[in-house]
């Protein structure tokens, strides 16, 4: 009887999590929003995250649940454990990926370094936030935010006048997120894989390189790493993953700002695409890591295969015909490059795939890479 | 919309062709002989392959189609060709893997170096190979043999009788394949990729290690291989995948002699056992390399990502609890392990995982690939 992990959602990270579980041998249940998502070869059953029932009657067949996004609500993931369904990651530890805020204030409490930031619950007070931070901010909605969205930089309080509205009319109430504008040089991402019984695993520290706020590409290590920084950023991957109480794969976005300081951007309780190197790249994928992880079986070893990897998303697609149309081209030219497509339709901007290669020189890698993805764009 | 590659055979062949679909985005649909199998995952259909009208309904809604075991009968692979089916390897190239005899005498014609061999239609004419080799032989059953079935070592005629006797009674006739008993030093395996284009990709030589004539343990590369024995093995490979048409993954099973010869002992069209370390030890593994050639698609870099990889096959499995069970103890010893299992009831000497290990120093992979699997054991 194989081991079963149920996951909500039916995105791309769900179906990443199919190729480890079939070779490992786990039996691999996903929820789908709908039909014919990325993870829908493994979609046992359809229906809203947001319905505790459905979520239920879901988890009823499964030894674990975890998750594909972290927007399933706090009272469904209550639901499930007065079931007595194991839930990694947990909802105490979920609220702070869910909530800028609570993360804001807990990473404060756990000593981390982050930007300046301040709750704001009208105009008034980000107009103060502004006016002592130079007169530019960033303006984060705390829920429901990703890859850009709900993120706005701002010189006045008037651009977000909307969100103001929204929260008046939300029984809710609340307030916006405000955080100084960082005046970093490059992003990192730290990642850590976490058992329920406390055992970490941390993978090296990577560079992302964002466009439009959206992860365009990832160079694993990250490149002219002091042995300063590297530690820097395991410290901080590592206290967060204790600190939170997370179990599964634990991302922390991280500003590498011009005068020495590493600042805590926005955490991922999942698998995340600032790991999708390690598929190709690292002994243990983060994918098969995840999977241990939410299990509590024993970690796999993160290091990685190879002396660099370079992961270039598909943003996008081809404006006409199938990702499986530029396979030719792109395999033609670049043998050694690994090609992943989520069986998403091309869309202007959408995560629909992504290319990895794997080498010992950082120029011919990151080279093959961008060039192989290249084959994928409109 | 995805390509679309049919599996007839619901094994762990086609099991493993899964994890590089989905990371790829090609569809596969697998043809199982029954619910439950491997591969059931993709299994898109359960009947019977030796049902044209089966196999013919199957085939209608892929782009090629291929196969996870060679017994596909020679008349439903015709009727396939005629309903404009892609098949991949074709009935002409798989012939020679479904009879071993016919496969003999077409490397004769090719001049590949084989064992001394006979086709014997009855006892006397096989005393009299014994009597010219030494009063010792191998008899196999030109067809339907595997993992050492349908082969004996036999020092007399009477050994075979029940074969002589179930010849006499196929209407079919046929006669049974003597070869010389070889004093091999060891057994190697060659894998080529061939493209329906001709083009051609080769797997570094390895050394196979069989146990009651079945693959227990694969070393990649084969050590101690002087440049003249890769290069031969190479040769023999490619000129078998292009004097044959093969079209996907060939292997062709190898005996190095005491006295310095490489003679080709038997043939699989197909991912094969001696190839499962390139899951873990290849730029392209044979399962997305056989996708990448039936789909007459460039083929990816198959060279090793690491110095040595050791694959070790989980042979019955524990004879009490699941393989699961093994998980935490094997994973806890060998972070760097990769465990795979094929869903398979364990049961005496049957195949139903393996354990590969990639790394630098051989002594050391190869220990850790013998422990890890060694958890798995009865």
């Amino acid at each position: 009887m194989a081991l079963r992990v149920g996951v909500v959602g039916g995105g791309q990270l769900a179906r990443m999590l199919i190729a480890p579980a079939v070779e490992l041998g786990v039996e691999l249940r996903v929820l789908a929003e709908e039909p014919g998502m990325a993870a829908s070869l493994a979609a046992t059953a359809v229906g809203d995250y947001r319905d505790a029932e459905t979520v239920l009657a879901f988890a009823r067949d499964v030894d674990v649940l975890t998750f594909d996004h972290e927007h399933v609500p706090q009272e469904v993931l209550r639901a499930l454990l007065d079931a007595g369904v194991a839930v990694h990651p947990g909802p105490d530890a979920l609220r702070f990926a869910q909530d800028k805020l609570l993360m804001r204030a807990r990473l404060d409490e756990l000593g981390m370094p982050q930007p300046e930031w301040a709750a704001v619950a009208e105009a008034s007070q980000l107009q103060d936030f502004l006016d002592a931070h130079g007169g530019r901010a960033v303006v984060k909605t705390p829920r429901g935010g990703y890859d850009g969205k709900g993120v706005r930089v701002v010189s006045a309080a008037a651009e977000v006048e909307d969100w103001f509205t929204a929260l008046a009319e939300d029984a809710r109430g609340g307030e916006l997120l405000v955080e100084e504008l960082v005046d970093f040089t490059r992003e990192l991402a730290q990642q850590v894989a976490r058992r329920p019984s406390g055992d970490l695993r941390s993978y090296p520290v990577v560079e992302t390189v964002q466009r439009d706020g959206v992860c365009a590409e990832v160079i694993a290590p990250a490149p002219h790493a002091a042995q300063r920084l590297v530690d820097v950023a395991r410290g901080i991957g590592e206290s967060i993953a204790t600190g939170l109480g997370v179990t599964g794969m634990l991302a922390v976005e991280l500003f590498e700002t011009a005068d020495e300081r590493v600042l805590v951007n926005e955490l991922a309780m999942r698998p995340h695409n600032s790991g999708h190197w390690s598929q190709d790249g690292a002994v243990t994928s983060q994918f098969e890591q995840h999977l241990r992880a939410v299990l509590d079986l024993p970690l796999g070893e993160p290091s990685p295969r190879a002396a660099w990897s370079v992961m270039i998303n598909i943003l996008g697609g081809p404006a006409e015909g199938g990702l499986d149309d530029r396979f030719a081209g792109a395999m033609a030219e670049h043998p050694g490059a690994k090609i992943h497509t989520y069986g998403k339709a091309p869309r202007p901007g959408r995560k629909v795939g992504h290319v990895t290669v794997a080498g010992t020189d950082l120029d011919d890698v990151a080279y093959e890479a961008r060039a192989a993805a290249a084959h994928f764009d409109a």
